[in-house]
C-alpha cells in the first residue's frame, strides 16, 4: 500500500551569508523557522544552523575539507523528493545562492522536475567579507571596476581563468583562493599587474576570528604561508585594500561593538 | 555657556539591501532600532524606513531624480556633528555601503575626525536583484567571471570604463544603466561582444513592483525604453540571462509565496 501523498512542497534556495549569523536576511530567518527540512552546505556557520526549529530535519551536504564528499546529484535528488512528500524544504547555501554556489545546477533540477521554488538572495562574501574588514570594492578616481573570480579554477585543466581581465580590473574578487594562491598571484604578476599591487587574504570573513593577511603581489604568499590562515577564505588584490587599516584605528574589537548595541537594546524604551 | 557635550558616538555604515525590507541584515534592522540619527539615502525603501525608531531623527540624504540634490560633503558635516554631540549614528545607504556608494570617502572622514565607526555589509543589489529574478551570476561551463561596473560613468568625461573587459567578461553587470543604456550597449559590441548576447534589465528589484526587460543586446535597448522601466535599475549581460524563465515558470507571483510562508507562520506549533 502506497503512503499518500500530500501536495507538493516547495523549495528554497536560500543564501546563509558570509558567517556572522547576523547577516543572515531577515528573510532566510524566516524561512528557517518554517522549514520542515533544511539541507545545508557544511560551510553554514553553527551559529545559522542554531535558527532551525528542532522540528526540521537537518541534512549537512557538500563539500568537507575542500573535497565534494557529497556528489551534486544525490543534493538534487534529496531536494526533489523531500519536496515532493509535501515538504517546505529550505536549501541553504553559503553566501548567496547564485554567485559559484553550483546554485544554477539545483535551479535547473527543480524546474525539469517541477517543483515550485524561490530563491532568497543571501550576502555574498565576495563583498561582505572585504566591506566588514572595512575594505570597499570601489572608491572615485580609484577603483570603479571589480571582477569576481574563483579561485578553485584557477587550477582546473578544463576551464581558462581570464588572467587578463584579473590583471585589469581594478579590484579583483577571488573566493577560496587559498589552495591555488601561488599560482594566482603569479598568473597576475605575468599578465601584467605590478609587483606592488595591494593585496589582501581575508579568512574567516565577519566572524569574532577573522583573519586578515595585507601585503602585495610580492609578498602575500609568503605571508599567507606563514600566518595559520584556514579556508573559507578570499583574495581582493587592488589599490582599495589600502582602507583596511583605517578601520583597525578605529575599533579594534568588533566584540565590543556587539555588546554595546546589546546593552543598549535593553535600556528600557 | 556652553552645552556640555557627551562622550562621542559611534557612526555605523549600514547597507540597506536591495529594495525588499526582508532583504536587510537582522544586524541592519538591530542596528536601526537602536539608532538616534539616521541618515538615510533617498533611495532606500520605506518599508526599510518604517524599521526607524519614531524617536529617531530621520534625514533623507543623496540624490533625488538622479542628482545629487545633497553634497557629499554636507553629508560628511552631519555624520561627524551628530556623532560628536553623542550620537549612535545610522549612515543607511542601498545596496552595500561600499560598492559605488561612496561609502570610502564616508569612512575616510570618520576616520580622519577619530570618530569610532562600523560598517555593515548589506546586500548589493549587483548580485541580489538578479539571484532573485532566478539569474544566476556563474553557472558550470557558461560563466565564472562576473564584472561590476557602474552605468552613471558611461557618460562621465573624465573616466574610462574599461570597455574591454566589458566585453569579455562572462557576466557582465551594470548597476544604474538607464541613463546611458544605449552607449552601454554600444560599446559592448564595438568592443566584440556578440549582437546576440542574452540582456536584462531589471527595475525596482526584490520589489512586488519589479520588473523585468529580457533580450540581447541588439533589442534591449528598443524594449526598455519601450517599457515603462525606471531608475533604480540593473543591467545583466551574458549566457546566465537564459535562467530566467525558470522562475517565471514556478511561481508567478512573489505575493503568494510571502502569505504562504505567514499563514504557516501563525499555525500553532
Amino acid at each position: 500500500m502506497k503512503i499518500l501523498r500530500r501536495r507538493t512542497g516547495k523549495v528554497f534556495l536560500v543564501g546563509a551569508g558570509p558567517g556572522d549569523p547576523e547577516l543572515l536576511t531577515v528573510k532566510a530567518v524566516r524561512c528557517l523557522s518554517c522549514a520542515d527540512v533544511v539541507i545545508h552546505d557544511r560551510l553554514v556557520n553553527p551559529g545559522v544552523l542554531n535558527l532551525i526549529p528542532a522540528s526540521a530535519e537537518k541534512i549537512p551536504v557538500g563539500k568537507k575539507g575542500g573535497h565534494y564528499g557529497f556528489p551534486q546529484e544525490k543534493i538534487n535528488k534529496l531536494m526533489v523528493s523531500r519536496s515532493l512528500e509535501g515538504n517546505q524544504v529550505i536549501r541553504l547555501k553559503g553566501g548567496d545562492p547564485f554567485l559559484f554556489g553550483r546554485g544554477a545546477e539545483e535551479m535547473l533540477c527543480l524546474a525539469r522536475h517541477k517543483i515550485p521554488f524561490e530563491i532568497v538572495p543571501g550576502l555574498s562574501s565576495v563583498f561582505a567579507v572585504p566591506s566588514f574588514a572595512g575594505i570597499p570594492m570601489t572608491h572615485r578616481n580609484m577603483s570603479s571596476s571589480v571582477l569576481v573570480l574563483s579561485g578553485h579554477l584557477a587550477s582546473s585543466s578544463d576551464h581558462v581563468v581570464p588572467w587578463d581581465l584579473a590583471a585589469k580590473a581594478d579590484t579583483v574578487v577571488f573566493l577560496m583562493p587559498l589552495g591555488n594562491l601561488k599560482q594566482i598571484i603569479s598568473q597576475l604578476v605575468l599578465h601584467g599587474r605590478p609587483l606592488d599591487t595591494l593585496a589582501a587574504v581575508l579568512g574567516s570573513g565577519t566572524l569574532e576570528q577573522q583573519r586578515k593577511v595585507v601585503g602585495t603581489l610580492s609578498s602575500i604568499v609568503s605571508q599567507t604561508e606563514k600566518s595559520s590562515m584556514k579556508s573559507p577564505a578570499l583574495l581582493v588584490a587592488g589599490q582599495v585594500v589600502q582602507f583596511h587599516a583605517l578601520l583597525d584605528g578605529c575599533s579594534k574589537k568588533i566584540t565590543a561593538v556587539k555588546s554595546e548595541l546589546t546593552s543598549k537594546e535593553k535600556e528600557p524604551a
